[in-house]
């Protein structure tokens, strides 16, 4: 099986225009086939704030709302995704922007049966694996935003890192796919007040203990859940490090950390 | 060859909810290969407003500084080409859509040498026709927003009429095109003041002595030039009428005007 290359970026490096085309250089340097998941980064809140919509986050998930789907829709699938094609063409790299809509290639549910209503959140329903591999196998580099369809007309915000973790199962029957969550810090940290504590490696039941020890909290513990998942679905390699560690990945020492079940 | 239907829709359409899901509903009953472009309608000077943005216009073109740039993006490539995408797939068209940017499909230079500065405009330089019809091929309906790039990073605001007689003619290799314009007016207008005076056919030099004589003039003539340009290199059949002729396009008695050269 041919490798796939799927890195996943946050608002840490889109927020950055310098960060964010240092990190495309490097991403357009990656030899493989490959594929772009990104976030939303403070844009669509500033542009939020700007038009009067009202930011409301519950643990850390953005509410969406009619007036706020406009807003990602506006943000995540024209300005960032945009950007970036943009930019990875002026490297070299022939990009396509997608959000899960075209091509039909991520269906979702609206997300229903929870306490709190978080509006137009899309939970994936399914990946179009085909979809996507044919236009991977045409040369093209898919970038990913971060958003979804019912099928019913509507668009659905949906978080990046599960889109990420969604679309490398998807296509782990066809590539053996090695999945890169870039974040803000170098990696999982055994102490997080210490960026030089990087585990290299980390395996299901350590990551258990450390939760339960508080080690590993907060955010972390829904995007380490996600990539072990991921895994155990068949994703043969994760790794999480920083953007700037990118291309150390091609390499023998690899930046960050590397999951194992 | 296969004939391909191209179909470029404006503010109009775009502006009106109702209108604009009947339009696509409409479109999906196209049984042939298909591709739509859409204009901006009113969408990016209301958003343009709201964020302080000033709106000016030359001779009825928009001039893009890169605040407006980054406005025409969003509203552009962001809410009306996901919003068209997410409809048809509703609708059961498997729609993709698409910026010049994405798969490098419509590289365009920046305007420069006018005595006008319009700031990040572009002047198309070359329409991938391969890229389109390999993405047609996988039974994919292209939806393309009015913007190009131009290869170093940046995208550009060009026209959408350009954009549909463009790539119209590049396309004109591969498919039998029958091009249509949807216009807010039913058709070209004998009598610019009576709806009912449409021109079933109108050949080039009969549409030369109008325009001396004035009765075809303003927004009109900016069409048509490009629309028989079309024409001369290669497009099969260029038809003008309003979204809600479309169907009558499949039959024997066609709405709007049949342009000859």
């Amino acid at each position: 099986m041919k490798t796939l290359w799927l890195i996943k970026i946050g608002g840490n490096v889109i927020d950055d225009a310098d960060r964010l085309k240092a990190f495309l250089k490097s991403f357009q340097q990656i030899p493989d086939p490959k594929l772009l998941v990104h976030g939303g980064g403070k844009l669509a809140s500033a542009l939020a704030q700007q038009l009067g919509v009202p930011v409301r986050m519950v643990d850390g998930r953005r509410l969406t709302d009619a007036a706020m789907l406009e807003v990602v829709t506006m943000v995540y699938g024209g300005r960032i995704n945009k950007t970036i094609v943009a930019g990875l063409q002026a490297v070299g790299c022939n990009a396509i922007g997608l959000t899960g809509a075209d091509g039909n290639i991520i269906r979702a549910n609206k997300r229903t049966g929870w306490e709190q209503d978080y509006g137009f959140v899309g939970d994936i329903e399914r990946v179009d694996e085909k979809a996507l591999s044919g236009l991977i196998e045409m040369g093209l580099t898919p970038v990913v935003a971060p958003l979804t369809h019912d099928r019913q007309g509507s668009l659905l915000n949906t978080n990046a890192d599960t889109i990420a973790a969604k679309v490398a199962v998807a296509l782990a029957g066809i590539y053996q796919i090695s999945l890169v969550f870039c974040f803000e810090k170098p990696g999982v940290l055994e102490n997080p007040a210490d960026d030089e504590s990087v585990y290299k490696a980390l395996d299901y039941s350590s990551y258990l203990a450390q939760k339960s020890a508080g080690t590993i909290s907060g955010g972390m513990i829904p995007k380490l859940d996600n990539a072990f998942a991921a895994m155990r679905e068949g994703v043969q390699v994760v790794q999480i490090c920083q953007a700037e560690g990118l291309l150390s990945l091609l390499g023998d020492h690899p930046a960050g950390t590397r999951l194992k079940l």
